[in-house]
């Protein structure tokens, strides 16, 4: 049986359901799609994986499915992929009835996501995300979208989902480099609120990277808890929600600096956290020694602890077209102690000295 | 002073404000854009009639403004419309709490309200419909969206406008075939739930049509109040807000199956409601004499009462892709009695009968 939490939205609440098998037999679904059409999304990657197994699964149930299979990355997070989603749901006369399925990672939950968002005013969807980033992180909160040539998600909608479902199995399939992005989030959600459970990250770190179920599992459910909560008060992000950018100021800039794709987000992330850190000690909220544990765990889950070399003129420029600016003032998370974070102005010299002791 | 009435939505409530000589002098806008930038939207027709005033107006307020002009026509309400808009909002680094102002007809307003609804997942906007149809139908509602080839208003989001101010000074320079097209959901809205609106509507209607100030206000916020209390009790349509799609179902396809912009939407959903009232009294709903009064308003509208000699078989095809209906069955709404509509299934007979009699 797989665990179940609930994201509590009022109306809008839906249950996470963490466990395994769920692609060759998924039962779990089945209540979701009684007489509806499915379009199920995913992409080149992840279709022989376990996209044609689900379709299988469905389709002998009867399910009436159609599926888009989206070329994989980044780059393609893009209104010509949603345009291509929505074509074929015009085209099949889908109705406000419709339940669009979202197999795969971040990117195509975020897509798969806006074009319900968007077909026909709002249809609903689900993830079933197929990566430890978006199992931890994208596909709880309800934020969809794509790029824009000028901007990074600058493009989307808050759209919830009906359910979520998240299978471990597709995590023996991924590639190391992104199971260790998706352990950045793991590792912030630590920090950020629950300085245990970053105890516990820290000291299971080996486990987690060598894929033991167990350890992974708990990570998942409880990375979710922590996103769930903080999305449960503050859906729209006016205010709690920033938190859950730690880290992300200083990585949304690398990731635009060296251009998208260059970076995985995980990996601009772990960085960018670093860089929080450091930033948090500079201003006398935290000890070094803590900044210095942070690094080294992110280290150990195999992410770079230090920036691309941008520079840190070129760094400030690139946060000030980031989207969580007001009128041009930078606020940045920093953390009050593990487990407490807190978003602040800074005074420009000791983002400067951040800059360059990281090597943004 | 402008009148003022709300519409009762939770924490979307909104107000509409509906007077004269807003736009030389637009101080009721004021309280919403303290501290805000400001980007307007407007089409090429309304820019030197309305925009620029506007524009010195508030300019002259220290308002940091910029403007989009588009091509005016519903053959712009598409993707490349919003990309000019989310373009210029991106190059100017606009933060989430800028406010989009859509002055303009249905279409301005459900092109910005859509740019509004998904920049950076959601930012504020004003309505300031300076078409009737546009001040009585499409500016409340919070539905926004675009046309795409392959349906109309097909891709959308619902998004509640932050305020509506209608002047009615724009009537003014309306083309008299568009204040008949928004005569016909002034109509509209009597039939379905008001018939001493109607029976105002019939006899004010050369009045109406003459732009007599006191009239047009009356019509403006009556309508208004009966749109405004379907919505706040449906808002998502998932039920009573159907209701308004009196006349609809049949000009949608009407609308289609000429190409978009070959007749009005006004014109199509006048001769809709014709036939839809022609099938109510078909099914024994309501009396004959009913039928001709409600064809006789239409036409004293200065709408067509006719359809545009599609055909039966091709109306019905074109039916079966509007978006109202649920894997494959049409439902039409259709009248008790004046004043009282419901939602229905209705036999393909008399449907027939209908399209045919009616020359659909």
């Amino acid at each position: 049986m797989p665990h179940t939490l609930h994201v509590e939205l009022g109306e809008r609440a839906y249950p996470i359901l963490v466990g395994s098998g769920f692609l060759h037999d998924p039962a779990p679904l089945f209540p979701y799609l009684h007489n509806r059409r499915v379009m199920l999304v995913t992409n080149s990657t992840v279709h022989p994986l376990y996209g044609q197994a689900l379709e299988g699964a469905l389709k002998a149930q009867g399910v009436d499915l159609r599926t888009v299979i989206l070329p994989d990355g980044e780059a393609h997070k893009a209104w010509e992929s949603i345009e291509r989603i929505l074509a074929v749901m015009l085209t099949d006369h889908l109705d406000r009835k419709t339940i669009v399925l979202a197999l795969g990672g971040g990117v195509i939950g975020d897509m798969a996501g806006f074009a319900a968002a968007i077909y026909q005013r709002g249809v609903d969807f689900i993830q079933i995300p197929t990566t430890l980033l978006a199992q931890v992180d994208s596909s709880v909160g309800g934020k969809t979208g794509i790029n824009h040539a000028l901007g990074k998600n600058m493009i989307g909608a808050f759209h919830q989902p009906l359910a979520v479902l998240s299978d471990m199995d597709t995590l023996l399939t991924l590639p190391a480099k992104e199971l260790s992005a998706g352990l950045a989030e793991v590792i912030k959600h630590g920090l950020i609120a629950d300085a245990a459970y970053f105890d516990w990250i820290a000291q299971n770190m080996a486990g987690l990277r060598a894929l033991e179920a167990d350890l992974l599992t708990h990570a998942v459910i409880r990375s979710c808890e922590i996103k769930a909560n903080v999305v449960a008060q503050d859906e729209r992000e006016s205010g709690l929600r920033a938190l859950l950018n730690f880290g992300h100021t200083f990585g949304h800039a690398i990731e635009a600096g060296m251009g998208y794709g260059a970076w995985l987000h995980g990996e601009a992330v772990g960085a960018g956290m670093v860089m929080a850190a450091d930033l948090s000690a500079r201003l006398g909220y935290i000890e070094i020694a803590l900044v210095e544990r942070i690094r080294a765990t992110v280290a150990a889950a195999g992410l770079p602890t230090q920036g691309p070399g941008l520079g840190a003129e070129r760094t400030i420029q690139l946060m000030l077209g980031d989207k969580k600016n007001e009128a041009g003032k930078i606020r940045f998370v920093l953390l009050k102690q593990c487990g407490h974070a807190f978003l602040t102005a800074v005074p420009e010299e000791a983002l400067r000295a951040t800059l360059q002791e990281c090597h943004a």
